[in-house]
């Protein structure tokens, strides 16, 4: 008998390293949604498509446009190059699609802005841009204990990103359009110090930024003015305060780890990290594993937001991230790139405008 | 479109505890199977697979015979009772159906044989015993380590299978049927035993048995001949020793734990238990949290399970679970529940018959 | 000025390898007690002890019963090998001397039993066999928590002795002598069980032993009855069990790691050893190391029984450790032994007596 | 018979919470040390000396410089409080006596480099300020590991200070003298970072220096332009950062853990906190203690300070600790506190001298 079930008809846009990984989790993981459609204008992605999802009853498209017309579409999962998130995001919500946009929505704040107001245009269309950590059990087990009162009010919060050293280098040509290392990897940190901090539903708001940086491993980064190692630091005006760091030569693997201090306790996620429950004790002595890509670490947490997503569409609730977080993480990102570049801290007023004078800012 | 994928056609008997996860696993997680029937006599399990699967296209029986008649019904996956496990296994095998049985075959040693008979005769249908923990990424990242030869031989094996302290005394009546917390429990662990200890395919010989218990926290098992804390030693022929500790009284939840020992190291499986990444920093020290019950833990390696049996059928692939095995370990869980029993040591020779005088058995 | 400050006049006998460090101990880590005398027929040890104890003013004796004649001489600490423990201990007692032995009294019960009627005979005598792990501060933590009444009533004990394999095959010569891997190595865990499981003062009955090994290296141990592996089990009249782990061959190093399982929690020591605090992260995943020998890991302890050993002659207060204790746990670790070699599961009366028929002693 | 050995005849100056550890550790604790006075001018603290150290042999001052000409004294380990630390150790410097102070050597960069040079003018004295984390066991593994060339150049160095909350607020009062917390905390880390980053024995020259802070707990810190949470970043010229982070209210206890992030690989110390090697299994999940205060986590390494500190006086070795490094730390403690004070990054030239223009600077 056929499922009598809906489900949300969505497709997927991009099916590159995300998505692919994206296409599979609402083809096989996603019980209440179905992969209708696809689009890639790629040649070889379009041959992984005909022999992954064709046989599913996927459709193909090589044009985006055609796509967004497919018959009984409803959602669309935005997950191409980074510059093309919000043109498409944009383009999707126009034709009245619900949407899944990969993290961040823009290396440009204005453009995130934009896709800000064009969502809020439509509010009975879901937007949403993808934080994977926000999904993944540990996160969530800390959130959950952070916000029962359990460690006090969140103050301080520290997160990395730290990627295994990739010697191909790839990550070098990659800077040209990432945004840089805090926009395109310690986008998540600034994103969950946003989720962490906020409170009675208010995002905090930022006073000032300052970030550092060195090219270690791969100095050629440097004409994309960015590093492979990174050190930001971000206050908000209402005495809390996050630091983050990221880099591309983490040597055993993938190493994201976060801690959120409240003025009566701590938590900390991944302060331990280990691939599995396996350890060997060998003559050199006890060694384990850990995840060797960002998505051995959080295929989990991926999949948990498909089916979110999914949830709110169908049952009309909320997006557990929501847009306007989402455009702050940019403006957060940036300004920590630019620092960064220019070597200066840089002062922020309470209604996000730049302002010149650190010392009066601060008062 | 619907999917031109070809997809196991297959039905669970049982909508218990074990049944509702098979069966979702089934319907929703496992791409290759489609979950096409169930099977129970039971009202309130009915009612949830009219409420739960139905709505899928699943077809609900309450009479299993009806059910392996399901027109193109391929597998079945038995979890049910224990009790009524091998006598269903042997239906649907002579009905022609490949089977996944949950674990233990039987209680007892003969019938188990009679399910191996049984299943032996049929040789073009896949069948087996579902040892979970085969499936788990973390026991899987430990056998490939050992078979690669890096811990030398595996000589010593140490196994626990600790469930959290239920105050109900559920596990008392249980006891009735469960056939004793060796075959209940410690039966996983005598798996891995074999598992591990398996030499160019041939299962290691028992030698002796010896067990011992205490009814620490429910003297009212002991009306079953059963512990609620039980430790157990197994010998083998070519010189492994495979020991075992099962508990019904673990305080944080679920705490199931194995070490490989071998000539030239040591793999551990959960020495160092916890959720999640996850660790709270509080005024009284830093704590973690552990799974509450066995499928908290062993998720994963449920769903893994379903897979690789759908892949072995629809690939005609040996099953990764061989049915000696799960033989195997039934006599040795039955002999350890018979030594904890009789207060006595029991020997085996290398045919696998009990025999008299250690002493003598030993040289 | 010279101290005015009382201090234990103590001398050290033997000065192999744990001599040497008991003298280290007494000579700069206690401050109340002042060795002054040390005894080795050895002209090794006699070297040594000119360059590293004389010029601290300690006087070298090649004669034992000299030396206990030295003016002023309080205390004797017996670090000879085994084989001597006993009969100096009571040639030091009967001179009138306070005792401080290493463990085991002896590898037979009869010459302990000796030792023990020797000490009940002089009761203003301290004399103490040398536990090492009841004065470590992780076992000390653990032992507070659980007669706290944290865990309940503690009910299962596992505890392992495993040490880094020493390809020089030392110990099998050492075997001769050492009584065997559980009288030499689980003594320790065996000490372990009487102390946790001890109620209102009075020592836990042994009910019954069972014990098996392989030898997986040193095949050359059978020549001495003894393994490389042993695994034994205790059970205890009023329902509590004890199992044991000893190991020649731990590939990383010294690991010894006990558990206490009470009715309603659990310690553990030792589950996820390390040496230190340090980590390595490499590419190769990440990795510690864990000490290389028993001292490595206990040299703490072994200061700390030194000092609390001193601290009871000043003071006139009970030695922590009692003799009763330190005989039950070699008639275990005897038995242990004896069951290895026999094969057979050796049963006692609640008087400590074997019996025959362990069917019925169970009853 | 009285020791023929030799040994450094020692001081102590000052006897609150500091100067006790070390009278001791010098009187019990250091074999080759002999502490044969002391100086305290305060009655509560002549009291404890007069009970604790008197009957040692050891002599009572309260007049510093009687003490400095008390018979045969070589050296002195000054523990007052940190305003005096410079004076005393001109002091006894100019007297001819080696010396060993407490960190830090001031919380006035002038006074510190006033210290080096009255150090510099007395080469043939020892002196040395008491960075006690050099001599943990478990930094001295990371630094041996490190300058073996493990984890290739370190390149990032992250390191904390987070003290367990004091709720009767002492450390507001003491905030008045401490310099502020990146002088009174963080210079332990700044140290770690000079140690680990100085290459060919060149000290790293700073580049940059930023700090921010919060008041989460106790208001009051903000007269004395402090705070009780403080982050700090340090750029290096030559292509090194350190990042540093201090607590006052760290929840469960003393938490001071560092990372060494090199080009192949990275070590932590304490990255996974522990009091013991004792965990509790109880109903609400798996817990262990942590050291409580700074002492309990590094008494070992003040011992080891001691030790090493008389070695160097006896055996005419440099001292482990450079007076160039803990003034430099001084310099960067300083200029932290004053970023943190003005809210403002701060540059300097390769010389160390303050420079206005950062994007100069970075050029």
């Amino acid at each position: 008998m056929a499922p009598q079930i809906r489900r949300l008809q969505i497709a997927v846009s991009g099916l590159g390293r995300m998505g692919v990984r994206h296409a599979n989790h609402f083809l096989h993981r996603t019980p209440r949604a179905e992969l209708v459609a696809a689009f890639t204008p790629d040649p070889k992605e379009l041959a992984w498509a005909k022999e992954n999802l064709t046989p599913w009853g996927v459709k193909i498209y090589s044009d985006f446009d055609e796509m967004l017309k497919h018959s009984g579409l409803e959602a669309v999962c935005v997950a191409t190059a980074t510059t093309a998130h919000a043109e498409q995001t944009i383009r999707a919500i126009e034709a009245g699609k619900h949407v899944l946009c990969e993290k961040p929505l823009s290396t440009k704040l204005e453009i995130s802005e934009q896709v800000l107001r064009v969502a809020n245009a439509h509010p009975n269309q879901k937007v949403m841009c993808g934080f994977s950590r926000r999904f993944d059990a540990s996160y969530l087990a800390a959130y959950r204990n952070a916000t029962s009162g359990s460690i006090g009010r969140p103050t301080i919060l520290r997160s990395q990103t730290c990627d295994k050293y990739d010697p191909s280098g790839f990550f070098v040509a990659y800077a040209e359009f990432s945004g840089g290392i805090f926009v395109d990897c310690n986008i998540h940190d600034i994103d969950l110090a946003l989720w962490f901090f906020s409170e009675k539903k208010q995002l905090p708001k930022v006073k000032s930024v300052m970030a550092v940086g060195v090219t270690a491993l791969e100095p050629d980064l440097a004409k994309h003015g960015d590093v492979d190692n990174g050190v930001g630091v971000v206050e908000f005006h209402d005495g809390q305060i996050a630091y983050f760091y990221s880099s591309r030569m983490n040597a055993p693997g993938q190493h994201d780890m976060t801690e959120i201090i409240g003025t009566s306790g701590k938590l900390t996620v991944n302060a331990n990290p280990t691939l599995s429950l396996t350890e060997a004790h060998t003559p050199t002595g006890i060694s384990r594993e850990i995840p060797q890509n960002y998505y051995e670490r959080f295929e989990n947490a991926f999949v948990e937001e498909a089916r979110q997503f999914t949830d709110a569409v169908l049952d009309d609730k909320p997006v557990p991230v929501d847009m306007e977080s989402s455009v702050e993480a940019v403006r957060i990102g940036v300004a920590l790139q630019e620092s960064l570049r220019n070597g200066r801290k840089i002062f922020f007023d309470r209604q996000g405008n730049k302002v010149e004078d650190g010392s009066r800012a601060k008062l």
